[in-house]
Order: structure tokens, then sequence, then C-alpha cells
């Protein structure tokens, strides 16, 4: 699979907004790598496929766990959460992508996960970085993520949290997990 | 086990200041029980002896995290948590206190856990709005837990986690849990 036939192939799942966005996400992964010595390519191709099952209607994506291995305990959660397994499934069949790397990118690109690789970061933190956002506080992130990915994460982590508690909302347990993860590593340096 | 006794142990255990809040736990956590129709007594003793081992050195408690079948994994957070599950454990043992309800109300008094009884959570806002308590924003949930035991409860985690992040501190799993397993039910209400 090279990049021209990933972006075209998402170009038609995607809205345009959404589309636009991935691109972004790219061209950030894409720097990152480079920065932090990650294969150029798996981050560019994780970065395009990350959201290829964004635009996808919540029962086509419950249809994907139900009919796969995907853990169920997702679809007590929000919906938001269910693209990134589903997507990581999907462009493992569809295209035959093995690179376990890649796919890991692309299954906890919104949740994290703890022991997250650096490709996996690079997309969790390009997703949210990327110049399109402009969530409440993401220039010190865009910041931060040059100088350490894993503060950079760290930071991402901490602030969903208390966004989400903010609304009430539940919390995925690979996102609290993730969170101590990184505690624990920033407690060490 | 009666109440006189109890105090009289406790009062041994801790110090001049540690009794004197767990007397005024027990005072909140009864009137807390009256309200919620919950079995006074075992509101009582439970508040009685939540702290019984708060004043144990670290060495004390790891010991006994180490010569029994309390989950080890609590010795990778902070030892600030230790205490509730040896003093369970301890008052178990040594006054053959058999009430599970009472015993588990002293165990997540400081994590809390997903699913808690009535009586789990009346000690566990007890303990964080008992009058000689100065977090800032206490009276809120004060003020709510005459209310409602459950939106106390989900305050104090909101406010606990929110709180850990600041100091980039671990939150243990059953905090997240006891958090989630909130956020359900108050969506729900």
């Amino acid at each position: 699979m090279n990049i021209k036939e990933a972006k075209l192939y998402v170009k038609n799942e995607l809205t345009q907004e959404r589309y636009n966005h991935t691109l972004r996400v790219a061209d950030v992964a894409v720097d990152l790598a480079v920065k932090n010595r990650v294969n150029v390519k798996h981050a560019e191709l994780a970065a395009i496929f990350h959201d290829v099952a964004k635009c996808w209607d919540k029962e086509k994506l419950k249809h994907w766990f139900m009919q796969s291995t995907l853990p169920n305990d997702l679809l007590n959660y929000h919906h938001e959460l269910w693209h990134g397994p589903v997507g990581a499934l999907f462009v493992k069949e569809k295209f035959d992508i093995t690179n376990t790397d890649i796919l890991n990118a692309i299954y906890y690109h919104t949740t994290g996960r703890a022991g997250m690789s650096k490709l996996e970061l690079i997309i969790f933190v390009a997703d949210y970085i990327e110049p399109g956002r402009d969530i409440p506080g993401v220039e010190d992130v865009r910041k931060k993520a040059w100088e350490s990915l894993q503060e950079a994460g760290w930071m991402i982590l901490s602030r969903t949290i208390k966004h989400l508690i903010t609304k009430k909302a539940t919390i995925h347990p690979e996102t609290f997990f993730a969170y101590n993860d990184f505690a624990r590593r920033l407690n060490r340096f």
C-alpha cells in the first residue's frame, strides 16, 4: 500500500473536512517521526488511515465489533471511541497491512493505552495538535510536542480526562492506564 | 465489639489529631446513616475503625501486604492508599468483625470502588466532609451529601482525580472504576 493509494482511498471514505484534518495529521506525524527517528512511511500511513472509519455510522461500527474479536466492552463507552479499533481491523483485512505498530497507532489513537510505542504516541499527539485544532490550551501542547513526545502525551491525557470529568462522561480504562503510565514515566524523569 | 471498646482501641493507635478526625467522621457517618436508612451501628463502627492503620509506619503496612492475600499491586501506588485494606484485614483478624459491608467500607474508604454500597459510600463521603476538613470546595460537597450520597460521591471522585492529575500523581484503578460507575449512574438520572 503506497501513500498515494491510501490517500485516494480515505478521501472517498471521509467528508472533505475530515480528509483535510487527516492530511494535516499526516504532515505533523511526518515531522514528529523525523524528529524522533521513527520510520516516516509508517507514520504517514498510520496518519492517513487513523480516521478511516470515522465517518461510518454507528450501526456499521457496531457490526464490526459484533462480527470480530474486537473487545465488546468498548460498546459501553462513547461511540467516538469505536472508529480507532474498527479502522485498524479494517485496514488489516482490506489492505493486508500487517505491521502491528501501524495497526496499534490506528487502534489506540483516541483512547491511548499504557506502554504506547513512539509511533503510537506520534499519531496520538499529531491528531491533537494538528494546526486545524482549536482546543483551549493546544498551543502549550504543540510547543511541548517538539521538546518531549511523552510530556505532550501526558498533557493530552490529563486535559482529556479533566474535560471528560467536566462533562460527567465515562472514561475508557485504556485512557486511565495510559495516564498512569505517563505519570509514572514522568515522575522518574 | 461495642463502640466504646472500639473507640478506646483506636485512641491508642492514633495521634490525637487523627483520633479527633475519626470521631468527627463517626458523627457525620451516623447522621448520614440515619438519613439514608443504613444500620447506624455498622456506620459508627466502620467510621471508628476506618483509619485504624493510618498511623502505622510504611514497613508495617507493607508487611501486612506481603504476609496476606491483600493485592500487592497497591504497593505500586502511593502509601496513603495502603491503610484502608490493611485496616479492614486487621479488624477482621483482631476483633473478629466479619460483616463484609463494614470491612469493605474500611477497605475502600480512600480509593472508592465501582458498585459501592450505601455504607461504603457513607464512610467515603463522611471522611471527606467531616467538619475539620478544609479542602477547597468542600462546602459544596457537604451540601450535596444531604441531598444525594451518589452525587456527593461523584463530586469527591471527580475532585480527587483532578487534584491527583495536577500533582502528576498516579491514580489507583479502583478510583477510576468508581468514577466511571458514578458517571454512568448519574447520566441515567
